[in-house]
């Protein structure tokens, strides 16, 4: 591990891997200071607070490893002890039900990050794999709610139109936490440059993700393409607003996909991912530094790797959580 | 009470009264045969499942009144008894949450129709009281469930675009079960000659209510005002697709209608009413036969008067029910 990649803050905008012991170890590894961990995907109210019930349970269970992150400043204090933070994140509003009332008590729970959509429509707008009719009055008002509790809106899987609607509504920055450019390839989950340029130019972020079916050499990319796209979307956004997202699923198999590729876990299928594998050279959580190493190769200074592996993002959560 | 009235079947499409005895003692006053009473609007699953309990408790406790609907020989047996044949009806799909096998669960409990959405988008479509971006994806496999297990799919409540998906989605007749002409009120609960006519041309149905704010002279109308509209729509859509569906709202108070009138009971106001009065001569269950009178006086034949009154009704329900 480069002196670089260890005396600097590392955040994963998104990793939904398989919790437990072996996940928090490679993230030790791995030298990550936070993630923005997924704990609620297609489930409910009653079945999301479960969720965040057995993350906390495994974070005190491993607290030689973990610690709960409610503020930028448990970021650094998770650098200063050497663990890695652990950002509760949903990859889906459908928890909040039909209850906004149910986002305080989120926030009070410690989530810091929620998305709005999972790929298809929910009370508050629709996501990225059906026709889009925007952001609804009800999303609106979830917005406000968002913004006043201090949570971070993720657009990464939310459809076009009402990721539109949702940056020009929020007061406050929002993000796609793990998202490719399409420009490198087509794809329904990847975004165009202007959607990219107008996220930018509204005070937003972008995390850029390295899921290989959205990459544009698949599962024959290594860590170099995954660092062209990162490049790619620099140029378009400025190196202030990129951090990394990268969409770590470690340690699932193939039922779990089978859930995640369904409407609501049970019902259509939505889309088929084919094999799964992460570019070369950052397959495993643990082999983060290589991400470091490969800036470093492509010519990155100093300053950007620093910004883009976890300074922007460190930066751009104290503006929406408020600390 | 006239003969005709008294040897026709007649059936309301649509009642949302505060359940009780004197209610049901109202209903048999007014001659009703059968009358699709709301058990669910804003409420969850297993609050509706309870709504349902509740229904069937009563009309246990009132078996001398009421007799639950489960086919339309249910409504031939109800007339034949003296009695009135609830059928359990939603004016939201909400009720079956994110899980398509909660349809087939309500089919198995005797509901019989379902309205897709209430006022606002759920996870079906979008009501008519915002923009209204069509049918998901969700919502037309909701409607192939709803086809399958025989519930009639109802669009009063739904936006123009979700209502118009729906009816060339549906393989069977679906029905505004309960609304007023544009024609003579613009409102955006109204429909215009050109939704009537699409939904007849489709093989679906109309029920025609009376609900005051939606009238032309609003609380200044009587039971001929009511005819009016009825004939309105007769000249549309002809009179073999045309029904009753009073909305009636019985023993309910501000409170109720403050729950109705927010988003999922409780978030932002979506309309005002104001001052809630039926038209003069219809403005208790009770006074249903006034209904024919003033048909009669209207100078429309007997059997006109019998398919409007309910005959109409019976037959769509049993082509859509299957039995």
């Amino acid at each position: 591990m480069t002196s670089l990649h260890q005396d600097s803050i590392v955040i994963d905008g998104l990793i939904i891997a398989k919790w437990g012991r072996d996940v928090f170890e490679d993230m030790r590894k791995g030298g990550l200071t936070a993630a923005n961990c997924t704990v609620s995907v297609w489930e409910g109210f009653q079945a999301t607070v479960q969720n965040i019930a057995g993350m906390k349970k495994m974070i005190r269970e491993n607290a030689d490893l973990l610690t709960l992150v409610r503020s930028t400043a448990d970021i650094t204090r998770a650098k200063a002890e050497g663990k890695t933070g652990i950002i509760l994140g949903f990859q889906n509003a459908h928890a909040i039900e039909d209850h906004l009332g149910y986002i305080e008590a989120f926030a009070d729970m410690g989530v810091r990050v929620i998305q709005l959509c999972y790929n298809t429509q929910n009370l508050v707008g629709t996501g990225c794999y059906e026709r889009d009719g925007g952001l609804s009055d009800f999303g609106r008002e979830a917005v406000a709610e968002l913004n006043r509790t201090g949570i971070m809106i993720d657009l990464s899987h939310v459809g076009a139109k009402t990721s539109e609607e949702t940056i020009l509504e929020s007061k406050k920055p929002v993000c796609y936490s793990h998202c490719l450019p399409s420009g490198l390839k087509q794809h329904p989950r990847n975004k165009s440059d202007e959607q990219l340029r107008f996220i930018a130019d509204h005070g937003g972020f972008v995390g850029v993700t390295m899921f290989a079916p959205f990459l544009k050499r698949g599962i024959e990319a290594t860590v170099d393409d995954y660092i062209e796209a990162i490049d790619y979307v620099i140029n378009i956004v400025g190196e202030d607003t990129v951090g990394i997202g990268t969409d770590f699923t470690q340690g699932y198999g193939h039922d779990f996909f089978e859930w995640l590729t369904h409407d609501k876990g049970r019902h259509r299928r939505l889309t088929n991912f084919g094999k799964i594998v992460n570019p070369e050279g950052i397959r495993t959580i643990g082999e983060f530094p290589n991400l470091t190493e490969a800036m470093a190769r492509a010519g990155w200074g100093e300053a950007r790797i620093r910004k883009i592996m976890g300074g922007n993002w460190q930066r751009v959560f104290g503006q929406v959580w408020g600390a």
